[in-house]
């Protein structure tokens, strides 16, 4: 199953390429400030957001889905059900699902909720910042929804998270750090914009659901959305005077950006 | 009641005239994920929204609103109950409502609701995608919120549902099909990147139900909610990179819109 | 407690510096439309949004936050109950906190519920438009989340409110008003584009939460929070051709206002 050669930057254009092949349906659970957001960064990136989020409807569309992306944002009775009815789902069809567990560590209830869908089933990819990373393992919490822990502090613990969820583990921030537990994987294009808006991590979670759907290896699914948001954002940015025009310009480069230009721009060791 | 004659470009344009001078109160209940969007398309076209979609307020609400939308995006225990309650209310009063039944067909518990909300009241206009509409009466469903059935497919089949329910039955797609069972009418103004942002069918069954207060024939309610999205969607078009700048010019140019404008541009037959 | 002397220009500059040192962190309970639209507001500015709102959560993230938002734009059962236990994590703790009765007076339910959120703690701010805070003081009630009263009207009968409440209540219009029962401040910044984009009074109340994180005066920081959204949309305004456009530029200008073109900008009396 695991892919053990070092990954190459044709990989994450590759990876690409095969999401606007496949249009994958990538079914989000995730919290109601970012929810049109995340649809259209899906959709401006080529892959097609379906938003099942209720106890009747979400375990079935997990298997009917090509991903699956469990955000723990602004979690409600209702949702959280869905939540555990979604991985089921999921787990039985062998759907690849993201846990973002928004704001882990900082509020118990969604702490534990985020640990109970862990032991319910394995994610293929959980990405967070490092305050939250930190908390799934167990360790100390951050400040609402911003890290206060450096990635670097984290990655130690995440390969450890990575082994022990057989999870590929995603640490947002100013370089992304990527662990299947054996392969570390760093990246460091981005725009400190991206930090500017909101959902520009849970928008990340939901890329990394929608290429885990039509590539096999979950480091290369993780890596190509990781890529393919911050070089975007760099372009982005520099069409943009604030948050705002950077929030608009993203979705367009999104929707421009080249396979071979993601290749050549990335910066990944 | 009903208006027999063939609809003109100045339909359309009296219609948005008409809109504008009496700034209708569109209740809005939809979906998380549109809200927003929705009620700035409202706003930019000269509707007043509110999205007022919970069971204590719902039913009275559209007793005062002058249309309401009732949009199956994401649905909950709570906004369905909400629904049964808005559409009892717009039956009571007699005001005009919209029903738009996203992901029906794909699903069988909003299919369900919608049947039920069917049965409880005759919406004034019921918009989907081709999938959508044949999944309403009694055909099969689609992937997501994707279509996969065309418009022309549909056509006959909306027909008999229009009949049926004696509601105008719009068919949105490339090119928009719009019936009370009797009448067709065919538009085909708009732009691909309508289907590149999400929303795009929502906002359209919002303004339907804006059109729809204040104009009684509900064929040219429909079409003329069409033309104006559509229309305005080519001038956005002409100004965007992408979805993102496509979505921030299409607000600006339904603000713009002049009735004379949209009365020489719809391509309407 | 209360400061008497006259408000200056600079006191508005000097909360917008404070603002940007401190990064409050603005916990919001406010409607499904305008959460994004709320949180990128509070981002552009230089605070920290956490849309914490649900009934495991609210009341424990009250005590962490600097400030606190009730909106009751959309409320459901859940996220009542949300607020009323926000309401008395802010009490405990004396977390400044700002009821937005959107509505109020419309429909009975968030009526009553504004009456009872009023009765369990004293806002720190309440901010509506004038029919809202008529509603509020037991008043006539308005056209869904229009103002049908004018500012002017309601100015007295805010005074008394602000007395009965000890708290400072902001009434939005063409000029703003703002009075903790013995002062009284006039704005007169703003663009009407403000009223063509949905959440332009929702930001409002968000902004007053944060400003009253970092300010010890709660009618300055009412005021602050007015006129950074109103001038910074001023310059938005000579950027755009539409609604879609000027909230995107307003996001912009937040983020780039600085302070002294604050103190320069405001037309306060």
């Amino acid at each position: 199953m695991k892919v053990t050669q070092p990954m190459k930057p044709n990989d994450l254009a590759d990876a690409l390429t095969a999401l606007r092949e496949h249009t994958p349906l990538v079914q989000c659970l995730t919290n109601i400030v970012v929810a049109e957001w995340t649809a259209n960064v899906l959709l401006a990136v080529g892959a097609a957001p379906a938003m099942v989020d209720n106890p009747q409807e979400a375990g079935r569309f997990a298997a009917m889905a090509g991903g699956v992306l469990v955000n723990l944002g602004t979690p409600y009775d209702e949702t959280a059900r869905a939540m555990h009815l979604a991985v089921a789902g999921a787990k039985l069809l062998k759907t690849p699902w993201v846990l973002d567990p928004v704001a882990a560590g900082v509020l118990p209830w969604r702490t534990q909720l985020a640990h109970q869908l862990l032991r319910e089933s394995r994610p293929t990819i959980i990405r967070g910042n490092a305050s939250e990373i930190l908390a799934l393992a167990g360790g100390a919490g951050g400040k609402g929804v911003e890290s206060v822990d450096s990635p670097d502090a984290a990655v130690d613990v995440a390969r450890i998270l990575a082994k022990q969820q057989q999870s590929v583990i995603a640490i947002s921030g100013p370089t992304d750090h990527i662990t299947d537990g054996d392969r570390l994987v760093r990246l460091s294009n981005g725009h400190p914009w991206l930090t500017s808006i909101t959902g520009g991590g849970c928008a990340l979670g939901a890329l990394m659901a929608a290429f885990a759907a039509v590539v096999p290896d979950a480091l290369v699914a993780a890596a190509a959305a990781t890529a393919t948001l911050t070089v975007a954002a760099e372009s982005a940015a520099q069409q943009a005077r604030g948050p705002g025009s950077f929030a608009v310009a993203l979705l367009d480069e999104l929707s421009l950006l080249q396979p071979a230009d993601l290749a050549d721009r990335v910066r990944i060791t």
